[in-house]
Order: C-alpha cells, then structure tokens, then sequence
C-alpha cells in the first residue's frame, strides 16, 4: 500500500471518532477533573514522557500527576490549554489504534497574556473499553524543546 | 451512558460538518466578510463574551460588530485568525448541537511577528436552518485571561 | 445552494480524509523525509509562496527546497511543527477537493521556548492519484505578515 494511501484505510468515522475522544480528555485535562481525566487511560495506562524520570503507570498515578498539576496551575492563576491536532492514525489488525499527533500546550495568566507554552509530539496507543469507548493504553510525550 | 462513550453517538460524519462549518465560517470572518458572518448565526443568535458588557443579538447587530472590529484591524495593518479546536459535541435530542470548543486567536501585524494574541473557549448551540444548513443560535466566549 | 450549506455535499468521510491526509504530510515534512514529502504532491506539483519570488514545479524541486530546510533547522538545532486547521473544502465536479487552510508554524529551539513563528493561508487543489490517495497538485502559501 503506498505510503500516502488514507492510514484510515477508508474508516474515516474512526477519524472524527477519535478527533472527540481527544476533544473530551482534554476538555477534562484542562477543567481540571483529574478523576475523569485518569478514567480515560486504561486501569494500567502508561504516560510515558521525556521530560520525565519515569513513566506514570495506571489510574491513580495518572489521576495524581494530573490533580497535582492543576492544584500548581489553580495557585498560579494559569489557565492551561492543550491542543492536539495534525492527528496520523493506523488502524491495527487487532482493532487498536496509532495516533500521532502534534501537542500545542497555551498557557494565560490570569489578567495577562496567553502564548505558547510548549510544542510536543504525542504517540499513543489506544484501545476500546468494553462499550466500545476509547481509552489511551499507552502515551508517549516528547517535548521538541527536550530532543 | 459512560462519559467516554463518544458524544456524538457513532453520529461521526456530524462532526466533520460542524468543523466544516466552522472553517467555513471562521474564513468569513477574517476575510472580513461580516454579512456573511452575521448570516451564520440564527436570525435572532446570541453572541455573548465575558469581554463583553452586553450580548450581541441578531444579525445586524452581529454584522456592525464584526464590521467595526474589521476596519479597525485593517486601520491598523492586522491580520487576524481565528482557530477553533478541540471540539467536543454532544447531538440533543432535538437535533441541536452543543458544541465546546478551543480558540485561539493569532495577529500578524503586516510586516511584523505572528503572535497569539488571546485563548478562549466557545460554546455554541448550533441547529439547523430550513436548508440542513447549521447556524449558530447562542454563542459564549470566555476569555481565559479574564476568568 | 445557500453559502452555509455544507462544502463537502454531504461527503463528510471527504472531510476526515484530507485531514488524515495533510497530517501525515506534515508529519512528513517535519520529521525531515523529503523524498516522501515530495512523493505527496503530483509529479507536475506547484507549490508558490508569496514569500518565494517563484514557485516550485515538480516533485524534485519541491524535495530539494525541503531537504534544503530541514539541513539548515538541522543545525541551527530548531524543531518546526506545521499546523494545518480550519479547513474548508470543496468537492469540484470533476472529483478534485479545494481546500483551503490556516497554516501555524511552531518554532521550538533545542533547549529554548516554543513560539508561534508564522502564520498562513494555504490553498491548495487536491487530486487523487491512481490509487485513490491524494496528491496536492498546486498550493498557494501566503504568509500574513506579507499581505
């Protein structure tokens, strides 16, 4: 199959599918409930990223970076926006899902001015729950400041 | 109805139309076309900002709007884009669309540095006009600057 | 048909597909593989810039230009993402897609901050090759600080 053959193989609902399942965890990430946020990785999701020592595995961990994070953010009057877009998918044989995409994290202070935080690439892999929804088994982060 | 299922249902070509639509009427509103621009919304649409003292309601008053802040860009030599993103929709019963989204507003001042100039976010009731065509009827930007 | 009305006709798997299509582009280009960059446009493919005093024509020339960048982001140590969003396309009788296009160029600088470095418009007309994958047969880049 040449390169530039759709890697949706012609499943473009899948496309837009995962277009919203990224708007939603976002929108969670970024609104700060870290609960629901950790709900949509796996129970042993990994978020692996190079500007950290070691990979968060698993809910709890993951639901703990998150609420840490945002508890600094909350203090720091700093509205965070993360952006996924340029989304490349491959579907999997068995069903999974490769999407790589480009991360835009905004960041405004309250009553200043907002501007580019950080650009990052953001692999993942993702996998159905058992009602179909999407959840991120695997996240790889790789801040284009830190290669 | 678990919170990751997908919003739209499996109704996954509904979201590549409202970002259609969206595009579509982002490109008007730069190129500064604001009669078409105060056509995307619902006769009687709602334009409401925390920016803002007052909503915007109704074509006309959508279009002088729009209009004023065009001359005022074009007086002072800036281009000026708007992009929406990280859109996550939720089909009502009605057929009525609640759309959250990202913005983020980029000024290229003519001959100077491109910049993001504000992030926001936009929620919108969308429903559709008697041709299938979506229309804004409410819309609220929240400055995140000015939460 | 009313300007509101849908681009794609209907065709909202269309709308997911060049999406898919202009990220793996981009990936492409910003991950340094020219060769494959310049496989996605037709062999007779123009890319102009109003930045460009004349366009590129041809597969081979619009691989060297790219080649020729990435050498030089190469050692000024300098990641760049480009940024595709609000697409509005339009399906043309004849099966090709125009599509037109906000362009974000992300600069991040080894060990240093990421920043908005331009922004664009990009037109583009969009044509299928034999094996149904699309090629850009032309594109027309205009950065807004040069309007």
């Amino acid at each position: 199959m040449p390169y530039s053959a759709p890697a949706t193989g012609g499943n473009t609902a899948l496309y837009a599918e995962i277009q919203q399942f990224y708007a939603h965890q976002m929108h969670l990430l970024d609104g700060g409930d870290a609960d629901a946020w950790a709900q949509t990785f796996t129970p042993d999701g990994v978020f692996a990223a190079n500007a950290h020592p070691q990979p968060a595995v698993g809910r709890e961990t993951i639901r703990a970076a998150a609420s840490k994070v945002k508890a600094q953010h909350a203090e720091e009057g700093l509205q965070v926006r993360h952006w996924l877009g340029m989304m490349d998918i491959t579907e999997q044989p068995d069903g999974s899902v490769l999407a790589r995409t480009y991360a835009l994290i905004i960041n405004t202070p309250r009553g200043g001015q907002a501007a580019v935080s950080l650009s990052t690439t953001c692999d993942d892999l993702l996998v159905r729950d058992e009602n179909g929804a999407w959840l991120v088994a695997d996240r790889k982060v790789v801040r284009d400041d830190l290669r």
